[in-house]
């Protein structure tokens, strides 16, 4: 797909600005903070930044703080996310609390979370007007609350009985959704985008990340560990609400469904009994059940993607393709 | 003093717009969030927000929001330093992570995060320019970004052979008295105060938050625990680098500096134990050096403050008496 070079050519200035502004002592904090950024990563919401800045008539530069933003602020997400899932691996390295511990890991997504708005401040630097830059930080704010909000719900849902599947579409809107579709609006608001644009490139991106949610369920169950850079049924020894798990105990019989849960949320479980909780999940046809929602949140994106009314035609293009990638990666 | 009065006063509507602005769901993420600021607390920051946009000829009003900016922020950094430091109390409730555990806590936290930024846009509602707000908001990044910087410090202290005094004020100003600074700041910001006024205000709160950790420190050791809410000893406990410590493991001999260094950390230390380490604290005179520390760094405040040319005589003097309390408090 022709996004892919650009991907990594805004990539690499992202990364650039981001290497330039978060920079400081003891240099231990700053490793441990940029570790993920190291790390490498698909970059996919940066890139929607600028993506959606060109589309609004905007330039590639003006929007590089402000993908930086997006890309910070997720950052700083996976570190504190990794703590509460006990994750060890994440992009192939040893997650941040593994390595520095879960003291300065708090304090490391902490700090990333300040220079996530300190990136998006600089583009005063880029000529950005001063409302369109608060406009922009307010749509950062939001997703953060809102991304907040969503990680608690992820935590939750184990305690509720009964969890069905508009609470879990609810969940994933607000803890995966959200920064996508505000990653897309920043770059709207930073090149002054009309509000229907702005409207627009969010639905869109709020159904994508939905559907990028739920292959990221899938993958979890059916992916390869090496290209996922973690292990392989980590969601089922977390006791994850996956849209998987959620489908599976609505569907099994009483035996099937006792066996899952004693599974769930079992970080002591072998190797062997998670295979079997995995067969469960499988074998109720869960998995085609998530790929054909998936398909939908992705129609309706492309099809929002496609009235997108854009002043730059190979942008337009472009973003279409990411949404594509988004709703049907294989990693 | 005057400015206790008014303090309430400030703290009542800085409160209202505080519980106004943050609310959303699930419930049980907003009472972790909001717990400690319904638990009280002394309301320093915020209302040295207020005075310092009087003291630049603003109202009290336009400064209600960034007030509650710099409480929200600060709240957010107790709920994360709670877990760190393994806090069981604070302002005489159990800690937010003892109440709902240390994943919730982590993610009421970030919450908070994003609504000391979500209080501080809001400036627009009182029609404050888009350039001060900007403006205060940098400031506020920046007071979140050397907090972390000054959490990381006083994490690695205990771990650096022969800390000295310098490295400790290094850390305090960092950990707790860039905040201060900043919640000065940001009230001149948004009264449009000139440069000058603006750098003595936050020189004079450096000082002054200098010399209030330093005597937190003190009251850590020589404290009462129902007005301090909090265990007393705790900081032995936990192994903290306070000043105290510092100056009596260069100051005593090789066999008290081996018992004292025994208890330091140890959180099964017993209260003899601890007493024991206290004593040793005491009687190397480290209490006095670090009252005679913290008069220094208080007069220079004082100093500073005096040489602020102000706006309004009344802001001017309730500055300087909470000057005065910050450096003199005994809870």
């Amino acid at each position: 797909m022709r996004f892919l070079s650009y991907a990594s050519e805004v990539s690499k200035k992202v990364e650039n600005f981001i290497y330039d502004v978060v920079k400081g002592e003891p240099k231990i904090l700053y490793d441990s903070a940029l570790h993920y950024i190291r790390a490498g990563g698909k970059r996919i919401r940066p890139l929607l930044t600028v993506l959606s800045s060109r589309m609004c008539g905007g330039s590639e530069d003006i929007a590089i703080p402000g993908a930086a933003a997006v890309e910070v602020l997720h950052t700083f997400t996976l570190v504190h996310d990794d703590i509460i899932d006990r994750d060890e691996f994440r992009r192939g390295v040893p997650t941040v609390h593994k390595v520095w511990g879960t003291d300065m890991a708090i304090i490391s997504g902490d700090l990333l979370y300040a220079y996530a708005y300190r990136c998006l401040i600089r583009s005063r630097d880029y000529g950005v007007p001063n409302d369109r830059i608060l406009r922009a930080l307010d749509a950062l704010t939001n997703a953060a609350i809102t991304v907040a909000e969503g990680q608690s719900l992820d935590m939750l849902l184990p305690s509720i009985d009964n969890v069905d599947t508009n609470m879990y579409i609810d969940m994933i809107r607000k803890k995966t959704a959200a920064l996508f579709a505000s990653s897309a609006a920043i770059g709207a608001i930073l090149a002054d985008g009309d509000c229907e644009a702005i409207e627009k490139l969010k639905e869109s991106m709020i159904n994508a990340g939905t559907a990028f949610q739920i292959r990221d369920d899938i993958l979890g169950l059916v992916g390869d560990e090496k290209t996922l850079g973690k292990p392989i049924y980590s969601d089922i020894r977390e006791g994850k609400m996956t849209i998987l798990v959620i489908y599976t105990l609505n569907k099994v019989d009483e035996s099937k469904k006792k066996r899952l849960r004693s599974v769930l949320g079992d970080r002591k479980a072998s190797l062997h009994e998670l295979s079997e909780a995995a067969e469960i999940i499988r074998s109720s046809g869960a998995v085609e059940y998530a790929e054909s929602l998936a398909e939908q949140y992705a129609a309706r994106a492309i099809e929002i993607s496609r009235s997108i009314d854009s002043k730059d035609s190979e942008a337009l293009h472009m973003f279409r393709e990411v949404v594509e990638f988004m709703v049907k990666r294989n990693y």
